[in-house]
């Protein structure tokens, strides 16, 4: 992690570390909530996380000091179901209905189902307690939250905002997160202002424009896009139509409300538009889409990464460029038992232009920058653990 | 098209015919709505559909005579911007701002995205001519619509519904549409029943389970999923989760609120789940999804065919299964001027398992069944007339 100019103190943090889930045994079926973890671990899996902060770090520091801890909780709450070749529809194990895992089959309900539902309700419970914790300290600020976890021979990437995680091959670069920012989720964003007027307390406008249309427009058939629409179309500048657009600006300039550069993460549960009331957090997801890596039907390579880096690093590297510096970087020094950690800060001081090592476009990030190089050779022996 | 032995009329319609778009001019400045429409052709098109109608055919009827006067309206009243390198970003073209080219660049605006949003607005405006001519009639019904538009070397298709587009080529089977079914859209309608509650009047439950829960699984933690998960998680089962389920069934069984197969087009406007007052139409979407085939850059063959078919065919034959039956047919055939006519007819009597011809998996369609089997050869060429 640097701390760049952008920002007095970092409002990068990162967590990593072993997952250590216990068993859990159920109580008697006249008390369902009733749940004991045994002391001895049950399954071992490996995580990794990185939160990029806005309006301070203190959301940050949160939420990379809890949610590994709500992870482990939820994944301990299904128990058994977690090595089971097949989730069972009762979480006891009771069989209610003859045919019950015939029905679980034809909805193609898979354990690594199990483990994606763990991690949306994560990320939930997480911001929960964020927003709990923020409000007992009189803090604010809100962050993006990208989690790689690896578990019996699958690699899980979830993400909530604009941080980025791509898999590095020999021949092969492969995206495995996409962001969530005001541009990528305008339709969500825009049916919600459709559904809920009031969230905008006449002060914006839900409609999409070429750009913030003046009183000179009005009258004028101009180009738009509502919510229902994937392309564009005409329509008549009314007076409504000149207020600050709900998403403005372009690329990295995008703003929801004018605000927040992410439509995803946790946290910014006091978070309004300056000098009015209107809440940010009605348009904010905390739950992060994710995606799963089936680490053994990969056949990898000794020198086959995960990178995962917040936007600081994406901003100034191209995912092409970023696995050209991989690879290049990597098969040299083989030898070198750090040689991974020594890519990731390599990596983060490609994006200062320095020790005349510019990015090949020239550019160079004030943003606070994270990486994560996560080597796959040995994760899906390693963490299959039981 | 074959009307089967599910419904007494056949509820499958279609139409074809040639796109002719006329120059359109705008009025003064003081009065924008003016517009008058020049006699002489201005662009020309071709234009297929497809409609499988529902609960009667007089929503598919009133779609096939109606969505593609729509459709000319929309295009006309795009005029000179449809022709434009780039669209610009005031009809009249008149430019208030002398950076909006700039601004229309930006955002990536193509005239191909002012097709997308004409097409997008003519299955809403066809959507109320069908619920305001119904009502009159007292008549009811719905129907799916798949729509394709050859257009300046674009193909265009829009789909709203369970129908289905593909491209065959020699080495190629590709998708142009994908369909819309609770099980698709699970994720959108159970958004809308958590926002608006009232729609399910205590009746149904908007989680999802792997099967109806009974009495026995009260009390029991089973697996379920709500709107905002992909993947499953366990909950305990209370008494509100014993209600029928808003989407339920697997497959082509599954249905919405018990009733409808499709989640996607026209009509339906008064349609209610059986013995109650719950509307079906808040949940149905009549915008369709738009995919764009450039022609210009395909380096055409003279076989390459597009297949549009209502899910009769889908449901026996798979896209590769067609794509064989297609490059088995045609090459034997070149002489013949009707081949492609035929090829269709041929497409739709292999899912009747006569004429010595049954599917593959001995499967036969008692649905209707519609197929359009389009050469593209000429398309690009032919309908870039100006």
């Amino acid at each position: 992690i640097i701390n760049a100019e952008k920002s007095e103190f970092n409002e990068d943090q990162a967590a990593c570390g072993k997952l250590c889930i216990r068993r859990c045994e159920f109580g008697p079926e006249e008390d369902p909530e009733w749940l004991t973890l045994c002391p001895e671990e049950f399954l071992t899996g490996h995580y990794w996380a990185l939160f990029d902060g806005h309006g301070g770090p203190a959301a940050a520091i949160l939420a990379a000091n809890t949610l590994h801890s709500c992870l482990r909780r939820q994944l301990e709450a299904i128990g058994e179901g977690m090595v089971a070749t097949q989730p069972p529809m009762h979480l006891s194990g009771r069989c209610v209905c003859p045919s019950d895992p015939q029905f679980v089959e034809e909805k193609g309900i898979r354990t690594e189902d199990l483990v994606i539902g763990a991690l949306e309700s994560a990320f939930q419970e997480c911001d929960e307690v964020i927003g709990r914790e923020l409000e007992a300290a009189g803090q604010v600020g809100g962050c993006t939250a990208l989690v790689a976890v690896s578990l019996k021979g699958k690699l899980y990437v979830a993400n909530a905002g604009d941080s980025r995680a791509i898999l590095v091959r020999r021949d092969e670069v492969r995206p495995l997160s996409s962001e969530f920012t005001p541009e990528s989720e305008r339709q969500r964003i825009q049916q919600l202002a459709f559904v809920y007027p009031e969230l905008l307390a006449d002060e914006f406008t839900r409609l999409e424009f070429p750009r913030r249309l003046k009183g000179d427009d009005l009258g004028q058939k101009v180009l738009f896009r509502d919510h229902y629409m994937s392309g564009w179309s005409y329509k008549c500048v009314e007076k409504s139509d000149l207020k600050y657009p709900l998403i403005h600006g372009q690329g990295r300039q995008a703003r929801l409300l004018g605000t927040l550069a992410v439509s995803r993460g946790l946290g910014d549960h006091q978070l309004r538009v300056l000098d009015t009331n209107i809440q940010l957090k009605p348009f904010l997801l905390s739950v992060p889409q994710v995606t799963v890596l089936d680490l053994d039907q990969l056949e990898l390579q000794e020198e086959d990464v995960v990178v995962m880096a917040t936007d600081g690093l994406w901003d100034v590297l191209s995912n092409e460029q970023v696995a050209r510096l991989v690879r290049s970087f990597l098969p040299g020094n083989r030898e070198d038992p750090h040689r991974f950690s020594e890519l990731a800060q390599m990596l983060i001081h490609s994006t200062q232009g320095k020790d005349g090592n510019p990015t090949e476009e020239g550019q160079v990030s004030y943003d606070d920058v994270s990486v994560f190089v996560i080597p796959l050779y040995n994760q899906s022996q390693g963490s299959s653990g039981h």
